[in-house]
Order: structure tokens, then sequence, then C-alpha cells
């Protein structure tokens, strides 16, 4: 038995470390880094904007953080993200960020998601959530309108969750969704979280006003009481700022998800 | 013996876990993920549509199991689906959805399938099927024609399985098929499950006509009495909350296969 | 050492298998399935055919087939084919089929292979016939002149082997041939498989007449004493059930492979 | 337990080593390979410049590392970095160097990087820097502007590393920078290394000029005293050079991210 | 301790060698594939053709190998090879070969590399001649001047390096080189091997008289006193047989590097 030596075991240890070191290395474990820290436990609200038509939910979110002045827990990190970083007086943003008050989270992102990474940045984003058993998640959009009007239509993810928004928004009886605010519903949908859809009426241009009308959901939704004639009187300052992210997202959309290759490895 | 403690077993178990954890993230299973309930090991017949010309699968199987009062028993997801929810009176669908009713499934689709993944979606879809033993599978797709006629084709995997349906279809002596039917009857003949292709005369732009063509064959062939004349009288609905569908596929359809790029990893 | 139980070992074992199990379906082993009874260890001589200019390959090649009574044993699928199916009296094909007759096999194709698969594609279905020792391997392919004739070129992987052909075709002194003919010789030559391009002179359209012309020198090879009589007679409905595949198979050539982005992962 | 023989663990050793032999070549480890002696630890200040607008950062901190005289302790490597190599005097330049001089390194680039990999060349570089405990990154960069005037702008990761810069540069209060120098600046916000961008008003060739003009704020960063009436003198030759990279980055610059495909595996 | 049955360890011992299986045939270990009896080791040349502008160094080194009668001792294939191979009188080429005589080895190629797999092709070469010790590294390929002379410049590793060519061609002092010659050379200063561009002045068609320009500088190189005569004799033949790869070389120039998307996975 001698042979049995406590180098062989360690001889073994060595090995399966170093094989893990490999194979830990060979690729990063999700798609979508999250590195924050964890939401409460207790039934939070997720709001999530990411820049689409009119850039209506990162506008809307950006101003309800600021003004009520949530804290930034963590950032999420991709290497399918486009290289583009905001500036807010000279210091550069993170390009997607978490933030909490209370029992409202919020992610926050200033860069478009390419219709070919939808999924991922979904079930990953949802796979994050998950873990902290959320209340809901709201969504909040663009939809391109020809009306010069900004009203707000709703979807969700069961007849049920509708009941919540169904006096608060204008109910899309039929028709459809794409991109990212459609597979952060599917996925919620495919996992039993109740899930909304805010979609503001808007242009392509980044659109305050739009923005302005889904916090007034929000308002009605979350008490809030956030006043929006700030938002609405720094319009021009915000058309210009985001001018250069309104762009990429309309390139964006020029290019139908049809017209992507699918690739697979 | 003493160098052997149970810490070194342990730690072996420990990293064994710690590889494990690390590998199964580095990649999912399975191209396509079914969430589902089992279907019943009695010989089920399949009947799948995915949008295609016409959208004639998708509109004739969601009639179906929306009026014979199918149970929705799981749905399928893919970061190869393109990100597009349809909304039903303000609720998303889940865009792939398994369906029963006694001793017959219908998988009916939302999304179209882009040439480049008929395969995988094909492969997966059937071996999910193939532990059920299921009888025989049925696709219904649409064949474009210059004709104003909605006749019904024919195709199958086998000589014995084409005599079930040359009664009630127009057989086609030759020609081709392309895309997701095709690779759907392929898979099937390769596996040895028999497979019928339902293919009703169409154009392009959703078709309820062409739709309740193959529904009355299906009607022969599964005795469903299904009555398609309030299909006929939906079909002005149905072709505005479709629309956006059909456009896909029809983007779809102008790639045609040898335009893409196969890609390998 | 109690706490050696054997619950250990099992949870070793058991972790062990859950690796394994979730490695074998990260990546299937092959790009190319091949699903066959195995061929004959006797010096098999192999003719392949995949659709290229004129479809020569596959319309000399199931013509043999099918007079000459070979027996199907086998299929190859795969995820880099395009789905695409071919009807014969309202039955589908196979896209890729293996036949045997006595000494000789043949592999024949409807499916056209893009420029970037051609070099898996030959090593796949090299490495399934190297095992059976194959006595030489023959690809049948179509080469586009400006001449109104219907001659057969022929090359060779070696000078040895070009003897066997030189009396029965016009040997092509220099020049180039690409795509899965030259793919599939490169192949052979890099493991010493005698190997024969047979080149029927064709244009961009089913071409039995250049078919009939590579099976004349297929009739001398092996004495097959087929007749072509019947094939040419049958031009007129070739051109027909197969025009969707020349179709295919010219947009693949107007693609030239340094168009292609190689990819790699 | 004669079973337990002492070969057993010397299978179960050479086992495991062979596992690991095949798992590195399957894939090395990191994107972008730094072969390089490693950096001081004690706070080395680390200077970036990689090709982009008129191929500032690479002028500046050539020059920078030329007549400071600068020590070449490394390089990286990469399948993502164009094939392009540079001549100096008939000897061919690394295509990404690291220098070294006292408590400042330089990383000097002649090679453009694609959007789609800047994130990987970002994080890559990043870890390897982490190790060293850098003090801070400085990422030099070319904007362009309709101005005839070489001012140079300046953006930080935070409020507190925004006070090191804003008497010396021009603060963007809003906008958006993208390419490398946005991603590696995220990438140090993401992990808390002070980072800086000095970004020279420039336009699409060589520009010698906006190089002396970050110089100058990085004379007064570090107490250089570098004279750049020398590299303003070499502006004709340094046109003359460079004027390939320079066409490269402006292809570069006209691909935006967004018309990228992003890809997964 | 009973529970120690041999069976277990047999059981590992038998599912890591299922591992190990699987993985190995995931994917191979190399992106190019060298099949060849080593070199000596004995301090080798090795000379390197690649089909480029002019096909200076393929035609050049073919040219060498065939009067000086070198021995073919292996060949390169890879996935990301474009199908295509060259006749010579009837037998095709393997499409990369390497030769050798005494202390001089040549690699000559029939297919261009695209620059998207530059690297890994360089990369793979370098790393199998590396364990030879080879004394030097030539690679020769053109360069497209707007002069009719048919000078070569040349480019080293190295400034001792230089010393060897800088009385034998024209020492190009600034500009840049891309494509195959360039990564093999970075590649070799990487590793520490010194390397030599011999870069022949040329024009986009098959130019037998760069390649001779080329020569006499390897017969000063290495007393080859190879007579060049009959090479510019067979111009007007090698420019025919050769005509398809210049068109491929040529499309391939007119990718530049920037317009391919880099692949990760």
């Amino acid at each position: 038995m001698t042979e049995h030596t406590p180098e062989s075991y360690t001889e073994i240890l060595s090995r399966l470390d170093t094989i893990h070191n490999d194979l830990v290395e060979i690729k990063p474990k999700k798609d979508i880094n999250v590195i924050s820290k964890p939401l409460p436990m207790k039934g939070t609200s997720v709001l999530i904007g990411f820049p689409g038509s009119g850039l209506v939910g990162t506008i809307a979110l950006q101003y309800m953080v600021d003004q009520l002045e949530f804290e930034q827990i963590g950032i999420m990190t991709s290497k399918f993200f486009p290289p583009l970083a905001m500036m807010n007086k000279g210091v550069i943003n993170d390009p997607v960020r978490i933030y909490i008050k209370n029992d409202i989270a919020a992610i926050v992102a200033d860069i478009p998601i390419h219709p070919m990474i939808c999924y991922e940045t979904s079930r990953d984003i949802i796979d994050w959530l998950e873990q902290f058993k959320p209340k809901e998640v709201v969504t909040i959009a663009g939809i391109i309108t020809n009306e010069p009007e900004k009203r707000v239509f709703g979807v969700a993810t069961t007849t049920d969750a509708l009941t919540r928004i169904e006096e608060l928004t204008l109910i899309l009886p039929i028709g459809s969704i794409s991109g990212i605010a459609s597979s952060l519903l599917t996925e919620c949908k495919a996992r039993g979280i109740p899930g909304y859809g805010l979609l503001g009426e808007t242009v392509n241009a980044p659109d305050p006003r739009s923005s302005a009308a889904t916090i007034e959901v929000l308002n009605k939704m979350y008490n809030l009481a956030l006043d929006v004639q700030p938002l609405i009187e720094q319009a021009l300052e915000i058309e210009q700022s985001m001018g250069k992210i309104a762009e990429e997202v309309q390139q964006s959309a020029e290019q139908s998800p049809k017209k992507d290759l699918p690739m697979y490895g």
C-alpha cells in the first residue's frame, strides 16, 4: 500500500486544479456578466430600459433614478455589447447600470442590443433576477406610430397580469413586438414571472415627451409622484447628448432580424 | 494510510463539482430547449406548423387548437429564434407552443426558422418527440403556385406512408421542398418515423383560405369535424394581426439558403 | 478510515457520469453524420456525385443506381447541408444516399455543398470510407466549357492512377478544379487512396447528355454495360424536376470561395 | 485492498494528464496573448495608444518611447489582429508593443482594433495590467471635430479621477466615445482602476500636430519635458509611412459597430 | 473498506477514458494539419511561398524545387483552405507542399490565405517549424508598384538579420506589409527566429519575371546557381495555368482585412 503515497493524491488534486483553471478560461460562464450587489429578497419590482425607438426606456428610467436618488449597486458587461460609452459631465457612464431604491430596482442601458443577442441578454438578465424572486418585471420601450400623440400602450405576460395595467395603458389587442423588449417578456412568461411592457408612442429621435408619458404610468403603478416637467424642459439637451445612441438604434432597426445570420458553434 | 485524509476526497469531489458546474455552463446542451410536460406514450400524432408562405401551417393549427380546446403543455425556446412576440388581446404568446388533446399533439410557432438552423431545429424537435414513440408527424406548410385554387399537395417519407394521404391530397410527383418543412420530413425519414407534408396552395400573405383547405385534410385524417367557415370569415383580422410575421417570412424567403454562410466552430 | 465511505466513490462516479453526459452533448463528434451499413471489406470502388455544374454527377449516378438496381444502405446528414428535399413520386428522397451493388458503392447527393464546408464534408466522407479500405474513389462532376461537345475530362491523384483513365478520358494537362470534387480528390491524395475525377463538359442547367458521357466512361471502367439512351430521352423531365437544384448550384457558383468568410471558433 | 494497485492511480493520473493536454490545445486560454516581462509592482501609470482617428495615440506614444528611450519589454498577439506589419528602416515592428521606463509603461499599437473585438482586447489587456496594481490607465485617442484647432479633450472614469485632468484638458461634458478607447475606459471603471481619456482634436489622416497636443498634456501629468517640435517637423514623413494604417482605420470607422454581426458560439 | 471495490476504480478509469475520447473529437487540436516527415535538426533554412500579388512566391519556389529536384516530404491541410486544386499533367497537386534538399526546406502553396486566417496559419506553421530549430525563415512575396522594373525589396525581423540581405535587396525603409507574409514574419519575430521577406516588384497577374528576380536573391543567399532563363521562357504557359489562382488572389486582395468580421467563439 505504500504506492498510495500522498503525492499521488496531491498530483490528482493539482491536475484537477489545472483542468479547472484551463476550462474556466476557455469561455466565460455567461454571455452577460452581472457585477452587482444582490437585490433584496422581498419581491422587488424590476424596471428595465434599453435604448430602442425614441430611447424612451433609457431616458425615462435614467430620469427616474436621478430624480428619486436611486443607489447604483451594479453593472453588466458583455462581449456582445457595442464599444460605446456615454459621458456625464466628463465622467464615463457604465453602459448598463443596476439601481435600487426600497422595493424598486432599475436596469438602465445606454447601448442598443442587437437582435441576434436579445435571447442571450434576456436569458442572462432574468437568470440573475430570478434568484431574488422578483415581484414583477416592467420593460419600458418605444413604439413608432404615425400619430402625434404620446399614448402609452401596454402588454403583459398573462391575462392575470394584464389586469394590473389595463386601466393605466391602452392594451395592444393584436400585433407583435420585437427586439429586447419582446425577448425579456418572452423569457419572463417562460419562467412564470409577471411581466409588463409599457410602450410609449414615439419617433426615431430621443423623445423625452414619450418618456414622460411612460413615467406617468409608473407614477400610478408605484406611487412615485415624479414630476416630469423638468424632463420635458431638458428635451433639447437630451436630444443632443443622446443623438449618437439614437443613431445607432436606428441603424440597428434597419437591420431586421431576418437579415442577420444566426450563428452556431 | 493517514495521508488518505477525508479532506482529500472532499477536495476531489468539490473540484469535480466545480468542473461540472463550469462545463455545463459553457454551452447549453441543446440548441432548442423544450420545456414541456411529456407527451402520452400511446402513439400520438404530432401536427407541426411553422410560419412559411401564407403562414398556412401556423394559422391552421392555431385555429385548430383554439376551436377544439387543446391544452397547452409546453414551449420551445432557442437563441436561434428571432426576438419577436405576437400579442393576443394584450397578452404575449409564447413564440413556439406545444398543445395536446387526446392522441393529437400540435406544435404551433409564430416565428420563422432561418434556413441555417432548420437542421438543428428539426433534429432537436424530433429528438424530443422520438422518446414518446409518436405514431406519425404531419407538417403543414404553404406552397406558392400561380393558380387561384387552394388545393392541398401531399408528400410522405415512404411509399407505405404515402398510401395514407394519396386519396386526400394531390401527390407531388416531382419537384422539391425546402425550409423547415423539408428538414422535419428528412429527419423523420432518417429515423423511421412516418412523416407527411400537407402543402396548401398559397400566396405571399397570411392566407386563411389555404389554411382552411389543409384543415379539411386534417378533418379526414383525424375525424376532427372542424368547421372552417369562421376561419375564412376572420380572414381580414388575421391578415392584419399576422402581417408582421408574413413580412419576416418573405424576407427570409428572399434569402435563399445558398446565400447564407454556413458557420462552423 | 470510516470517512472513505462508499458514498464518496459513488458520488465521484456519478459526477463523472454527469460530466461525461454534458460533454458529449456539447457538440456532435462529426460535422457529417453517416448512418449506414458498412461497406464490404474487399476493395470496393466508390463513385461519388454531388450536384455541381450541369448536375452531371448526381444525374449520372442516380440513373446508374436506379437502372442497375443498387441497394440503398445508408444516408448522410449534417447541419451544414441546406434544407432541401427532392420528391420522387410523392416520396421525399434522403438528401445524400449511399448505395451498394457487388464491389461498387455510390454516394449520390441532391444538395450542393457550400465552398466553406467542402473540407469538412470530404474529410468526414473519406474518414468513413477509409475504414473499409476502398480500392478507389471516383468523383463525377461537370466542367463548363464554351464547346457544344460532351467530352469527358480526366484527372487523377497520382501519376500511377492516371494510367487507369488516360485511354478513357481527355487528360486535363493544366488548370485547376474547385469545389467538392477538388476537396474529395485532395483528401484521397493526402491519404493515399487512388482517386479519379471524371469531368463532363456541360452548361449551367441539368445536363443528362453530359451525364450520359460520363456513364460511358464508367461502362468501360467497370463493365457496367449500362444503356444511356433512356437517360437522354428523359432529358426534359429531368430538367424540370431538377431545375430547383440547378438554380441553387448556380447561385453557389456565383459565390466564389474567396468571398466567403472563413470562420473559426 | 490489493485491487487498489498503484497502476490504477498511475493510469488515472496519466489519463488526467491527457485530458489536460487535449483541453489546453482545444482553444488558447486568452483571446489576446501577452508575452512580456512583468510590470513593476509600484503603481505604474500605463499609457495606451491604439490607431484611431488621426492615429493620434500611436504617433504620440511611439514618439514618446523613442525620444525618452523607453525599454521594450513585451508584445501582444492575437488571432483577432489584422495581418499588418509596419517597417522601421527595413525591420518589421511587433504590431503591439509594451514599453517601460521608471514608473511609466506604454502600450503602443500599429493595428486598429475592430469594434467587435474591443471588449475582448480591453478585458485581456486590463486583466494583464490588473495583477501589477497599476496607479492609473491613460488612453490617448483622436476625436474628429470640424475645427482647425488642436485642443485636447478629457474624460475620466470617476468624478474623483476627473480632478486630475480638469485643469489640463477641456472636459467633455456630454456626448459619447466609441471604439477601443471607450472599452478600455469602461473596463477600468468596472474594476476600479482610475482611467483617463485624452482625446486630441483631429482629422482623418495621420496627425502629428494633434499628437503633439496630447503630449503636452502628458508633459504636465508626468513631468516628461518632452520637446514636440521634432515631431511636428517629421509630419510629412510620418504621414507617408503611416498612410496605410490611417486608411485601414478610416475603413474601420465607416463600419459602425451596429453593422457588425455579433457572433456567439 | 470492502466498499472500495476494484470495479469502482475500473469504472472511474473507463469513464475518464470516455471523457477523453469525446473531448479529442470535439475539435481537432490544430487549425492547420501538417502531415510530414520531420525536418533535419541542423539549422535548416525554410523558404515559404504563398500565392499573393503576381504569385511571385509560389512560382519562384515551385520552379526552384522542380529544377533542383527537392524531395516532397509532406503536406498541410486545413478546413480554412479554399477547395481548389491545381493540375500538373492530369495529376492534382497537394495544395500546400513541404520539400527538402540538404539544408533548405521549402513550403509551396497553390492556395491564397484569407486575411482572417493568416494568424492561425502562421502560428501553426511556425509552431511546427520551431521544433526543428530552423536557422531562418524566408518568405517570398510580391509587392505592387507602378514601376516597370522587377526589383526585389527586403525586410527582416531584426536589425541583426537585416545585415544578411542589405547588400542583396533594396531595403524598405518605411511602409507596411500585409497578409500572410506579414503574419509569418511577425510570428518569427515574436519567437526569435530570424526572418526575411523578399518582395518582388510585380503586377496583378502571374509574374515569372518577378519570381526570377527573387530567385536571383536566393541564388546569392544559398549558392543555388539556379538558371532563371527557362522560367522566363515559360511565362506564357505559367500565366495560363495559374490564371485561376491569380484571379482568386486578386479577389482576396480586394477584400481588405478590415472588411472582414473577426469571429470568436
